[in-house]
């Protein structure tokens, strides 16, 4: 099995407005999408953001939960998967050292009319016993343009052509579940 | 196909020392869920409290994403589903009442060890095309006995015999995924 990293990334989004920023950090998503990271057997779960305050913050939240006093193994054992980071690059650089191999880098979109590759579930599955894959989730309107470009390929969207307004914590355990959930 | 409807219970819930207690709400529950619930064409989404002081809070949420001015119609959209209820009985009796038929009620845990039936996923998908059901999602650290003992059958626990210690929110979103998420 190759191994599976997460990356939620904070810049460039879009806007609701349609432009391009740097999106704040919602402090529910550092401990929830861990622990969805444990459970599915994630290596690494990166916080990406270019904004120093924000990654003090949550660099605050992981120290909180690992520091806690109170018996809670199974949260500190999710928080420790955390690492919070400036540019994707680092996290990429990071994995290809660690895997002595760069890693798959797959966007992840609600929009459906995109014409960047697309990957389905069950290719994505058999690709991920081979290779190191880095899974990137997107904030606020979603990744921009030269990200989602930037990626090798796309997941598929969670539900094509419905409503789908899913916060990142759902898409994010959704899409967990189907690239490692397994059938009781 | 059958309407389903979910409900979030804050009691008779276990706390983490294993006594029977209310727990306190939280927030991000509210408009989180509502927005999986509507992304997975979900009729209702109760929200269950005892406590007055907490479903004034909860009504609140509610109404604050309703009236909302910004130009959210999907948030809107999923909020319209939230319905705050004081206890599970009326949840059942009113959907009783819309359907002409009493509702199955199904339970979720992460404990793998209960001896309540349990269905298994193909079987709940084929029960659910011909049967209103509600799901019953638990917080804290689980629903009591009681309540597990009051279900029809139990759905199967997302990650049976591993680390499971996922969020409600997730385990909301993985479990309406397995029940009526489609292959693209």
């Amino acid at each position: 099995m190759g191994n599976l990293y997460i990356a939620l990334l904070h810049f460039p989004m879009f806007s609701r407005a349609g432009d391009v920023v740097a999106t704040a950090l919602t402090s529910i998503n550092v401990p929830d999408i861990a622990r969805t990271a444990r459970t599915y057997g994630v290596s690494r779960y990166y916080v990406v953001t270019p904004l120093a305050s924000q990654r003090r913050i949550a660099e605050r939240l992981r120290e909180f939960w690992l520091g806690d006093d109170e018996d809670l193994p199974n949260r500190k054992e999710a928080v420790a998967l955390v690492a919070v980071r400036e540019e994707l690059e680092e996290c990429y650089e990071e994995i290809s050292q660690a895997e002595g191999q760069p890693p798959l880098l797959w966007g992840t979109s609600a929009r459906s009319n995109l014409s960047y590759p697309r990957l389905g579930w069950e290719e994505a599955r058999a690709l991920l016993r081979e290779r190191p894959v880095l899974v990137l989730f997107g904030t606020g309107n979603g990744m921009s343009e030269e990200l989602l470009a930037a990626c090798d390929a796309l997941l598929p969207p969670v539900r094509a052509r419905r409503y789908n307004y899913l916060s990142v914590r759902a898409a994010v355990a959704i899409i967990l579940d189907r690239l490692k959930g397994e059938e009781p």
